[in-house]
């Protein structure tokens, strides 16, 4: 699949891009292999777009804000009215608040928010403004897999820390790993594709532990399903990056919206970077969807509340009929029939037009990673797997 | 306004951003100051954006085509269609058909486009794709400041060569710079911001000089305003990458979408360079509005070829009041009054509430970039300046 050509410059042949779940063509697939929501964006979102287009039409034609002034204001004003977990958020009336252990004890600012496209393109520019190619960035063995892809872009070594044999996070090993090397550390909470997070004491500790003068990136794309958001730590840690996507709790896949929030000063340098990438990856459309997005959090927080229960029903079906089933804070299960090859497994649900998520990576070749979908896609589910 | 902590890479130091020309939120400004396109996109795009709104919200949760596909089969078929120049091309009952010496003489297919965020981010991945921090990359002395950024953010080192005395490419000195360097070039045609074209003949003699291990690229940002496309010489250059955008004469600025023209070989490395990157650089919305825009050409070109006549009576008309404008091929005319200090022309028109470029760089800090608009803007534009 990869290109090569005598034109191509020396640092393309380190190459080795990341592979996403396939969008396939061939076939109306209940489509459980990407951590999509099953559910579409709030009305308020198809109603602001449609909008911009009718009144506005030259929104498409003039370049969009740079800055996505509007769009920071909405993310911040989103993160201080839910502390940051959609689905442990408290919902009344149409008002959305933390839950108490979630409450976030200062104010998220715009200056602390920056937007890319998508939560993968502000990894990147998170790679490029913060880890430098001498030394390793930490993370872990079986995690995100765009992570040595962006290392292998800008030339950034990684070093990757194993799970534990119950496949959490070994937060000494990263932190006495991060010391040794004197390095950064890029982790996803929860942890992808094993589901499994830390809590924010647990965090909070490694953050202790690590190099106060080198990044920590806590990647938050899973967050709003049930963990502990680690915004919070903000104010303690100068050092600490979070990154949020509206991709998954926020069925935005399709629009392609990502943000960090960390200190001003780190945004500054991030939105440096990208003002040398490109001004504005972010379309007028979409930062209008965004904003509509943060105002209608109840719609939001109850899909991710009946993710998180259609989850918790699924890794009892599983558990029940011998499956294991990784504690998942979520919106997939990582799980495993024990004695059947995942392979196997992966061909006979593609077989009945279910399509999961399985990576033929030694260690975990026969796990599959299940995106969990609406009540009915679950029955179908379960009724392939009876 | 550049960020700096002790949180960032080294290679961060190096940057140097680009600034764009600015979107101003303090008042309404006649805005000739960023080669927008005055026009509202085909009312197909509109309807097209709308109707994937109404019909599949979901097209919004899911992730994208990474590929755009269908994108890309539309933007070729827009290519062959017009020959590449919307203001020269023939429009007959709805139809379009390449002016006689436009047609391209071969089909371009959807493996030789390469789609990105913009033209902007597109010549991000050129630039990664094709030029090494070895040899300097030959580009001309006063031309699109973000060539210089992008060398910045990668360490490729530039070369830049200077205009002739009338402001036009040095044909023979990028060509001797490039051999000398065994280099490759990057240029815009027509050169922004003179806005001074190169015919499609000068461009193949520079070519035949060029080092054939090379790439050439050739910045078709402002290529449909009259113009000529080098799109006709593929066949004969394989080491020829053709960039182009739907900011400007598709009206496009706010949708985000710029491509690539070359062989299928480079195309596959940039797509491994942006699948490094970002996956999803396009969001489901833009790619179905630039389908949409690519079914209208007619619009498009109408609008191109009112541009290029507005642009045509406002040179005259400053010529007439003893101004020095460059022969403009692009949807702006460069300019000075001769005598007169270009920041007291700006600031003058910027006090009557119209927006024009000015760069603040020896040599030409005393032109101004005026960016065509409507007939009513240019008649406010000419009762400001009279």
């Amino acid at each position: 699949m990869n290109g090569h050509t005598k034109f191509q410059a020396e640092r393309v042949s380190r190459l080795n891009p990341y592979v996403p779940g396939e969008q396939p063509r061939d076939r109306d697939y209940i489509k459980l292999n990407a951590n999509e929501n099953p559910y579409p964006p709030s009305p308020a979102v198809l109603q602001a777009v449609l909008q911009t287009l009718r009144d506005n039409p030259m929104a498409t034609a003039r370049y969009p804000d740079p800055d996505s002034l509007d769009l920071k204001k909405a993310i911040a004003s989103l993160l201080n009215r839910t502390g940051g977990v959609l689905a442990r958020a408290v919902v009344a009336g149409g008002a959305v608040s933390p839950s108490p252990g979630d409450a976030l004890g200062f104010e998220v600012t715009p200056e602390m928010i920056f937007c890319g496209n998508g939560s993968d393109e502000v990894l990147s520019f998170v790679f490029y403004a913060f880890f430098d190619g001498d030394r390793p960035l930490i993370t872990l063995e079986h995690t995100y897999s765009f992570y040595p892809v962006y290392g292998l872009y800008y030339g950034i070594p990684l070093k990757a820390v194993p799970l534990t044999p119950r496949w959490q996070v070994d937060v000494s090993g990263v932190a006495e790993a991060a010391g040794a090397a004197d390095s950064g550390v890029i982790l996803p909470n929860p942890n992808a594709p094993t589901g499994i997070a830390l809590s924010r004491e647990e965090v909070r500790g490694l953050l202790r532990r690590c190099p106060p003068d080198r990044a920590v990136v806590i990647d938050e794309a899973y967050a709003d399903f049930g963990g502990e958001s680690c915004l919070g730590l903000l104010p303690e840690f100068p050092n600490l990056v979070i990154v949020r996507t509206f991709s998954k709790s926020l069925s935005g896949a399709g629009l392609r919206l990502g943000y960090a929030v960390a200190s001003g000063e780190l945004c500054r340098v991030l939105t440096q970077v990208k003002n040398s990438f490109n001004h504005f990856p972010l379309d007028a459309l979409t930062q209008r969807a965004g904003i509509a997005a943060c105002s209608d959090p109840a719609w939001y927080a109850a899909n991710a509340a009946k993710i998180a229960s259609e989850r918790d029903s699924l890794a009892a079906f599983l558990r029940d009929r011998g499956w294991l089933v990784l504690p998942s804070s979520a919106n997939f299960l990582f799980t495993q029939k024990p004695g059947h090859s995942g392979r196997a497994l992966y061909g006979r649900l593609r077989d009945q037009g279910i399509l999961v998520r399985r990576f033929d990576i030694p260690g975990i070749e026969d796990f599959l990673r299940i995106t969990v979908g609406t009540a009915a896609q679950m029955a179908a589910l379960k009724e392939a797997l009876g």
